[in-house]
C-alpha cells in the first residue's frame, strides 16, 4: 500500500494540493550542487554512451578502497533496490526461502513474492526495543534459506542492530551455510556507530546506496560488495536488463564520495534536530515510539489504530504517511519520514494528533 | 560473446589502445546540447527525487499524443532493454515459448534463456534478402507462444519488414492468440518507410527508445506502448526494481521529442552517407551483404569464416566487431556498426579486409 499512497500523493500534488510527505524516505534537501555540476560536466564531456555493466572502473576502485575490498567485488547498481531485486532474482532462482526480520522495508517482501520465493518473517517488537531474537532466527533458518536480509539501520524503526546481536546472527548464518544480505543504506548517516557486515570475514553481501547519504534518491545509483563470482553474475544480469547506470550519474557519485565526510555530517546533524523535534512532540501524546538511532524514520504505535484507513483518510488532510502494514504485521503502527522541513514536521504531527482524536 | 568483446574493448581502451568500435550500436555523435541543457536545468530545479514508477505524466502524455494512444498505455523504461526484460519477465512467468526470427538482437535470446523460457528461432537468409517466411512462422507458433519478437528495422541486418509480410505476421499472431513485441528502436531514423505495429488495431506491444534517434544510448531511457493492464503490471515491477528513470533524464527526453524532426533528419542523413561509403567499399570485396534500409548496421558474410575467432583476433588490430554467432546461427557473418566517423569506417574496413586475406 506504500506505493499506492505515493502514487495518490503525486496525483493530489499534480492537482495543486499541498501534501506534507511523511511517506517517503526521500530527503527534502537538494542534491549538493557540486554533485550536479559533476554530472553536467560529464554530460558535456560525452559521458552519455553505453559503458561497462559492472560500473565505471574508477568508481568501483574508489568504493573498493573505501571498503577495503577489490574492485572485482564491487558492482554499481541502479539504486539499492535494483541490487536487492537482482540478488534475490539470482539467488532464489532454484527456489529456497528468505528470512526477514520485521518490520521490514516493503520491497523485500514484494520482491520475494514476485519471484515466487518463500518468505519467513521474524517479528520484532517495540517492547523489546526492536531487538532481533537470535534463537528464533536460528529456528527459522534451514538448509533451504538462501538469504537472511538485515536492514541495518532499519527502515522503518531506525534502530541499529547491536554489535553482539550482529555477531550472533553472522554465527548462525555461517553455521547454517546461508548468506546475509545486509542493506546498510542508512549507516553512513547513523547517529550511533553501526557495525557493518564487511567487518566480518565471511562471504556475506553489503548493499549500499548514494540516495540517502547524498540526497540523490532520484539519481538511482547504489552498489553491492559481493564475492567475485556473484559480481560476475550480477554484471551479466545488468547486461541483459539495464546495460549500465548512466556514466554521468556515476561521475556525480564519484564527486559525492569526494565530499562524503562533509555531506554526511550535514545530513546527520539536520536529522538529529528533526528527530529531537519529532520525539519531543510525540512524547506528549499517547503514541508509543522508540527513539531513532539513525535517519529518517519514526515508527509510532497508537493502540487499536487501523493504519491503512488512517493513512488514506489523512491524505485528505494533506498528510501522507506509510501505514504499518507496509512493513509487516504492524497495523497499529505507521511510519513518519522526517524528510520535510521542521515547520512541516510540526504541522504534520499536529494534523496527525488531531486526526487521532 | 557480444558483451565480452565490449568489455574487452573497454579494457584495451583503458590501457591506452585505440580501438575502432564497430561492435556497438552506440552513435558517435554527442547527445545534442539542448538535451543536455534540459537535463541540467531539471537537476537544478530539484528534479532529483523519487517519482512515479510509470514515468512522468507530461512525458507519457506527449508520447501518447505522438502515438495516438492514451497516457495509460505508456510506461517509461530504463532503455528498451529494460522494457524487453520486464515484458519477458512478466509474460513468461508461467512458462511458454517465444518465437524469434533470426538473426536477432543478442539480448532477446539471453533474456529468454535467463528466464528459463523456451526459444524458437525462425531463420532468415541473405539469399532471400532476410525475408521472414510466414508459413514457417505459422508452424512455429502455437498455443504456448507468449511472444513473437519482431525487430523492425532489424538489428543486425538493418532490413525493414515489408508491409505485406507484417500484415501476414499480425494475422497469424491474432489467429493464434499470441502477442507481438515489436521492437522499433530504429524506425524513426529508417531510410525507408517502416510500418509500425501500432498501425494495427490489436493489443500488440511497441517498444521504443530514445537511444538511437537522439544519440542518448547512455541515458537509459525508452518506453513501451501496451494495453492498460500490462502497463500497470510493468509499473508494479518498476516499483520493486528501479523505482523510476531519473526525472531529469525524463525532462531531457521531453526536450528531445520537441526537437525530434530536426535531430532524426540529421542522424538519418549522416548514416546514409556512412552506409553509402561502407557499401561502396564492401562491394569491391568478396563479402556478401545486403544494403541497409536503416541505421546502423551492415551484416556481411565471408564464406567459411569463423567470426568468433576472427572478432577476437581483430581486437589486436584495434578493430572491434560483433561476431555473427551473437545473433544466431551465423558463424560466417559479422556485424559492423557504422557508429564511427567516415575516416574510421574506411580504416576499419581496410583492416578487416587485410585480416581476411
Amino acid at each position: 500500500m506504500l506505493y499506492e499512497i505515493n502514487e495518490k500523493a503525486i496525483q493530489l500534488e499534480s492537482e495543486g494540493k499541498k501534501i506534507i510527505k511523511f511517506n517517503l524516505g526521500d530527503p527534502d534537501q537538494p542534491t549538493p550542487h557540486e554533485i550536479i555540476e559533476a554530472a553536467y560536466e560529464a554530460m558535456k564531456q560525452g559521458k552519455t554512451k553505453y559503458s561497462s555493466s559492472a560500473g565505471e572502473k574508477k568508481l568501483r576502485e574508489e568504493l573498493a578502497s573505501i571498503h577495503n575490498v577489490s574492485a572485482d567485488n564491487v558492482v554499481i547498481t541502479a539504486g539499492s533496490k535494483w541490487a536487492i531485486f537482482s540478488l534475490m532474482f539470482l539467488l532464489l532462482k532454484k527456489g529456497g526461502n528468505v528470512v526477514i526480520p520485521t518490520p521490514h522495508w516493503t520491497s523485500y517482501k514484494l520482491t520475494a513474492k514476485n519471484l515466487g520465493a518463500e518468505t519467513r518473517f521474524l517479528k520484532t517488537n517495540i517492547d523489546s526495543n526492536w531487538k532481533i531474537d537470535v534463537e528464533k532466527l536460528r529456528d527459522l533458518t534451514d538448509q533451504k534459506t538462501r538469504l537472511v536480509i538485515l536492514n541495518n539501520p532499519n527502515n522503518p524503526t531506525s534502530k541499529v542492530v547491536e554489535e553482539k546481536v550482529l555477531e550472533e546472527i553472522v554465527q548462525i548464518a555461517n553455521n547454517k551455510e546461508t548468506t546475509i544480505l545486509s542493506d546498510e543504506v542508512y549507516s553512513d548517516i547513523s547517529f550511533v556507530k553501526t557495525k557493518s557486515i564487511l567487518d566480518f570475514e565471511d562471504d556475506h553481501i553489503l548493499v549500499k546506496s548514494f540516495s540517502k547519504t547524498f540526497a540523490m534518491t532520484g539519481w538511482r545509483i547504489g552498489y553491492v560488495i559481493v564475492k567475485k563470482e556473484l559480481a560476475e553474475k550480477m554484471t551479466k544480469l545488468n547486461q541483459i536488463s539495464l546495460t549500465n547506470v548512466p556514466v554521468f550519474v556515476q561521475q556525480a557519485a564519484l564527486k559525492a564520495l569526494e565530499l562524503r565526510q562533509k555531506i554526511a555530517k550535514e545530513i546527520r546533524e539536520e536529522y538529529r534536530r528533526r528527530v529531537d523535534l519529532a520525539c519531543n512532540i510525540l512524547s506528549k501524546t499517547k503514541m508509543k515510539f522508540s527513539r531513532p538511532d539513525a535517519p529518517f524514520y519514526v515508527f509510532p504505535k497508537y493502540d487499536n489504530l487501523d493504519s491503512e484507513s488512517f493513512a488514506l483518510n489523512l491524505l485528505d488532510d494533506g498528510v501522507a504517511i506509510a501505514p504499518g502494514t507496509a512493513f509487516g504485521d504492524y497495523r497499529e503502527y505507521f511510519r513518519i519520514a522526517l524528510t520535510v522541513p521542521e515547520e512541516e514536521i510540526e504541522l504534520g504531527l499536529k494534523k496527525i494528533c488531531e486526526a487521532l482524536k
